[in-house]
């Protein structure tokens, strides 16, 4: 209470220091931007007569290095930052007003790749400009008023005093107006493969332990930090989502969530240094992005963090395609075969190394036979291309070592034929993936990037999985920090000079780039369907990603598993795939993605065609898309238009408590009848009971037609092709 | 002398435990070896009765995450290592030999370019088979003892419970006898640029606040650590140099002294996350190195750097040839020009800048008229090269912010028009020498390194000096930490594979590596001629420089300047050049170097042509050498041969007290007249009193010659020719 007191007066202040406001294009959403009697920027958003983020200050804390510090050679000798240096670093404080701009903006856009062919990108603008009189330094801030939300994001000009600078952090916060619900994730600098908590925020810290288990590269950010997308919902009903957009030359944002102010306050990755960020103006932050929403599927529909991005930067995207494929990777994430070629080597010497005299270990899945058994199945159901990991030298001392010249990414091991499989795949019409394991060392893969990237041209792959598993070499550089994010976003530029689509795994999560580099075609940036491998993902996981992970844009997630209980087939996994198998077909539209795997072993589904039919048949790129109902952690169902085609693919996930859905199909085209083919949840089936029940029904339907009493079992779901 | 009795205690002791003992092939130097009673290995050595090396301990600590740290998310508890992790990160106790083997080598081997075109390497070795019982782990030591010194290096076999660790430090001990006199300067992780101090071991303490000079880069190692080579002059007259040969894929090392125990311990440089190396086995140390002597001429006749190094791997070396250049250099050291173009911009932003559009300061160095005058002159006096720095987009903003993308290596001035450049170049014979200031941004270089080769075989640039400037990038790295070192080395490859020689400016100092990789044909990494404009050297440095920074291979100091008040031609320049000009002249043979530059600017040469004789003579290679005379700290005099020809070259460079040399011609052909001709300071002539001053004289003269009275002034030497 004392906070709401406290947020009026400072309201009062702002606004009596001649404050700004704009509105959102349907009036709904206000926003109100003030200097606070210290002199810092600070903004307000409410929706209608519900205030969304109390008054938040922005601004920056930089790192000023003391002139007189270079000459502290007294070891152990802290030296006193000067007067002068304090003032210096201040970015947050001193600030007026010197003028504003207001504009509004109306375009629609098409992507070369969406849930949408295309998309209204439409704000009402204010841009103010700052002037910090103590330090004359000037600095602008850009909101961007949507009906969905606001973006805001931090403009420096070119000028004199403030042409270089080091980021000691960010100080955006978001105050928030009560004890919210919220769907977390533990802040971390090198993983995002945690299990999504949810509490009160005045339990994040109390939780905050639990929410951290162990992983292949991990460095906890603070006691009561998180990542974004950051999902909430207020008590008296709104849906708020705090993420970011645009996250070019800049470190990936946490939030410390502030106790006392019950407040989130921005909190960069640092690099090797443990700096936030080097600028050079003339520059902009990335968006930051506050989504707002009456119903859950507000969240979802949002197109906020793709219209905040810039436009498609590449001028030829022929070559840019949605990709459904299979692949030789979850027979080695089970523990049935393995990446690596020989258990003979604790130490790989690539280049020396003679493959040739060790003895095979006779599990390698990368080999010539089995490849082209996946390129068959992937041509007879029409597929477009086959993965395959652990195709080349180095796997068997790859990880935990931080080893500097790991993979060349272009030896192939003895018994994966290069030029054989590439001439099948190509007479058989399928397209290689070829995949770039670097073990996070970036040093070595840019080293090798050029001849890789010309590799994959000369062997006819067009598009990538790349990985960054483990520590970071550059030694004590983070997945998140600067550094790395411009590290994928070269590799990124440097493929679509080879005409390259690359999905990369264990990178940022996405904040729309794919939006201007549509060869960015995926991430994971998240715990996907290998973790279902490793223990189990929790039951609604899948209920809470589209609210988080894929607010940026989209996931790998490998959906598609029909054996459950991994044991029966992979020697010593005692994992059970915590859904159904219908929760698994459903996940190929409420996960959207233009990149989908069909990620079992193609002898699994070929026990099961029919339930296959669905996965044969459901696109990854779409004309439209309808979000019918959702809750985050309880169930989502989402209806899809196949691009180009008047066909409808429905799914539904479901958590413990299950779903049971209605379904009014008068978004179909009025006056035509469609058959409807329902792959649902045999009677009774659970993700902990008889997971692989399914049953599936066809009907005849039209705009007129309600799918009725459609039932989803616990960690369930149903997916329907209407054509 | 509790000291000493301790030393002869252990030496007793370890004796008990059976040393293993062996003699350099002259049997002067001996080594003993032994393990120590609580296991760890220990080594002595002496030359003839007195001891160099008290026993000594050799051993590592290793970095050991403990597997119970991952847990710990409680923030700020420190979790205390368990015993499993402290013995595991003990590479020190608890060692016994397993084996030993002792050997002999003797060959002689011709290097491509050097002081000598015949190099023996002639030692005795014992290698030394350790077992760590209780860690189950295997290391052994290697020995070679050579007349003149020893080499040993740690060797990590192949094994499973060793296979990569992470150092924590090396724990080289080096135990000293005495309270040497010692020529250091201040350890430092990114600079090797201060000034030599000549003090007492007891003194470093005292003495390395004063030692510590701001620089554009720094990180000092601490209050007793010093870097190598350190040349040490024991009271009973042995001179003993300690440094390192071959470190490659490690971190350089310097030496700390721990005063308690009179005794140098190893400091590796760190790395981002300050750890001091990665390490995969089996692999190998680079050597650590005793150089010792009875006369100070012995340590610069030593050529055990050289041999502790591999031979060449280049199967061509034909492309590699010593080089003598003039350059556009010396007039923006000075501040009489700039490597910037204009005088607008205080951002570039590379490819988007538009430099057609901004004002040219008037004073940019490297215009294509300057250039070609310097062309010109390098004909017409028989230079191989010219070099121009300044030449490419990026200079206005290049120091200081650690800027990322600050130059991309191939985009010229306007002003610069690099087919004129190189076509004129080519029509006179002259070769160009490429520059790529890295500004320390190395992932930038790399990401650029291919190209800007292609450019220089594109442009017939057959050479280039690179720069490292700056604090490194990628963040938080160091310019002597294992990465760095691998990335100089990663660029002498790719170079070697473009057929482009390398001179690489504020990187490691060398360790001998040229042998390996003779296209490494220069470093800066010490002060060199540009500190002259700076406020000067120390007049002795001249006179150490050869004990200390050229033991590891040669330098680009860039001598040659022959206007010492700089004030007279270079506005607002307060700096005297503390040399005469004599001895700028005997530099060409004291401070032996592949590649010498004539450093001033060619007005200068134009002036005194009669003296500017003696640079265009000299060579820049040579079939042998001889050390005349030599003191640390006070006067050098070497004698050379040219490489094929039957012409000595002497020089003799001196400190504040001058020298007097009796030069006895006997190494001259007997029976061969010869015409000397000598250039010589003046009467009087001094760093500080008309330190232009010289006079030449020519004389006949015979092997049975003596050339008496060649009186070198304060800061002052003499240079001869003999034809």
């Amino acid at each position: 209470m004392k906070k709401a007191v406290f947020c009026v007066v400072m309201l009062a202040a702002a606004l009596t220091a001649g404050a700004q406001k704009i509105s959102s294009p349907n009036g709904k959403l206000n926003l109100i931007f003030s200097i606070d009697k210290g002199g810092c920027p600070t903004y307000t958003l409410t929706y209608g007569d519900k205030t969304v983020v109390a008054p938040s200050h922005l601004g920056y804390q930089l790192k000023m290095d003391d002139p007189n510090k270079k000459t502290d050679f007294e070891w152990n000798t802290p030296v006193a930052a000067s007067d002068e240096i304090v003032r210096k670093a201040d970015l947050m404080t001193g600030f007026a007003t010197t003028s504003v701009e207001t504009s509004s903006f109306d375009e629609t856009w098409s992507p070369v790749w969406g849930e949408e062919s295309s998309i209204r990108n439409h704000y009402n603008e204010l841009l103010v400009h700052l002037n910090q009189a103590k330090n004359d330094r000037s600095m602008d801030i850009r909101f961007r008023l949507f009906d969905d939300g606001l973006g805001f994001r931090y403009e420096f000009p070119d000028q004199k005093n403030l042409t270089y600078f080091t980021i000691k952090e960010e100080k955006s916060e978001f105050a928030m107006t009560g004890n919210h619900t919220a769907w977390w994730i533990a802040g971390d600098y090198d993983t995002q493969e945690y299990e999504w908590q949810t509490t009160r925020l005045s339990e994040i810290r109390e939780n905050m332990k639990n929410a951290i288990a162990p992983n292949s590269s991990q460095t906890p950010a603070g006691p009561t930090t998180v990542q974004t997308s950051l999902q909430m919902k207020t008590d008296d009903g709104l849906y708020i989502n705090l993420h970011e957009a645009a996250c070019i030359n800049y470190a990936t944002m946490h939030l410390t969530y502030d106790e006392t102010n019950n407040s989130f306050v921005s909190h960069l990755t640092p690099d090797a240094a443990g700096d936030k960020g080097h600028i050079q103006t003339p520059s902009t932050s990335p968006w930051r992005t506050v989504i707002v929403g009456e119903q859950a599927t507000d969240i979802l529909a949002s197109r906020i963090t793709l219209n905040l991005n810039e436009p498609c930067k590449l001028e030829d995207t022929s070559w840019i395609h949605p990709t459904k494929y299979v692949g030789v990777w979850w027979e080695m994430i089970t523990g049935a075969g393995t990446w690596s070629y020989t258990d003979d080597l604790n130490s790989v010497q690539l280049g020396v190394t003679d493959y040739t005299k060790t003895k095979p270990n006779g599990k390698h899945g990368a080999n010539t036979k089995h490849v082209k058994d996946y390129i068959d199945f992937a041509a007879e159901n029409g597929f477009d291309a086959v993965l395959v990991e652990g195709w080349n030298e180095g796997w068997e001392d790859w990880f935990g070592h931080q080893k500097d010249y790991v993979f060349d990414f272009v030896t192939p091991y003895p018994d994966f034929d290069v030029k054989e499989i590439s001439e099948y795949a190509k007479s058989k019409g399928v397209k290689m993936i070829m995949h770039h394991e670097t073990s996070s060392s970036t040093t070595n893969y840019e080293r090798h990037l050029e001849d890789a990237y010309d590799f994959m041209n000369k062997w006819g792959y067009t598009s990538v999985k790349s990985g960054y598993v483990g520590d970071i070499v550059p030694y004590g550089e983070h997945h998140y920090s600067q550094p790395l994010n411009n590290h994928y976003l070269y590799c990124i530029k440097k493929a679509a000079d080879h005409k390259i689509m690359v999905n990369a795994h264990e990178a940022t999560r996405p904040t729309g780039i794919c939006r201007t580099y549509p060869n960015w075609i995926g991430n994971e940036s998240a715990r996907g369907t290998e973790y279902e491998s490793f223990g189990g993902n929790p039951v609604n996981h899948t209920t809470i990603l589209p609210f988080t992970r894929s607010i940026g844009g989209p996931m790998d997630y490998t959906p598609g598993i029909f054996v459950m209980d991994l044991g029966t087939w992979a020697e010593g996994n005692t994992s059970k795939v915590r859904s159904t198998l219908a929760r698994q077909l459903a996940l190929y539209v409420t996960l959207y993605s233009p990149l989908q795997m069909a990620a079992d072993i193609i002898e699994h589904y070929q026990e099961k065609m029919d339930a296959f039919q669905f996965i044969k048949d459901v696109p990854c790129d779409w004309d439209k898309s309808l979000y019918l109902e959702a809750e985050p952690g309880q169930y989502i169902v989402t209806a899809r238009k196949a691009k180009g085609a008047d066909e409808w693919f429905i799914g539904c996930t479901a958590a413990e408590c299950g779903h049971t859905s209605n379904i009014n199909l008068d978004f179909l085209t009025p006056g035509k009848t469609y058959t409807a083919t329902i792959y649902a949840d045999a009677k009774g089936t659970a993700w902990d009971n008889n997971p692989e029940g399914y049953v599936i029904t066809t009907k005849k339907v039209t705009s007129k037609s309600t799918l009725k009493k459609l039932v989803a079992g616990a960690g369930g779901g149903f997916a329907i092709s209407i054509k």
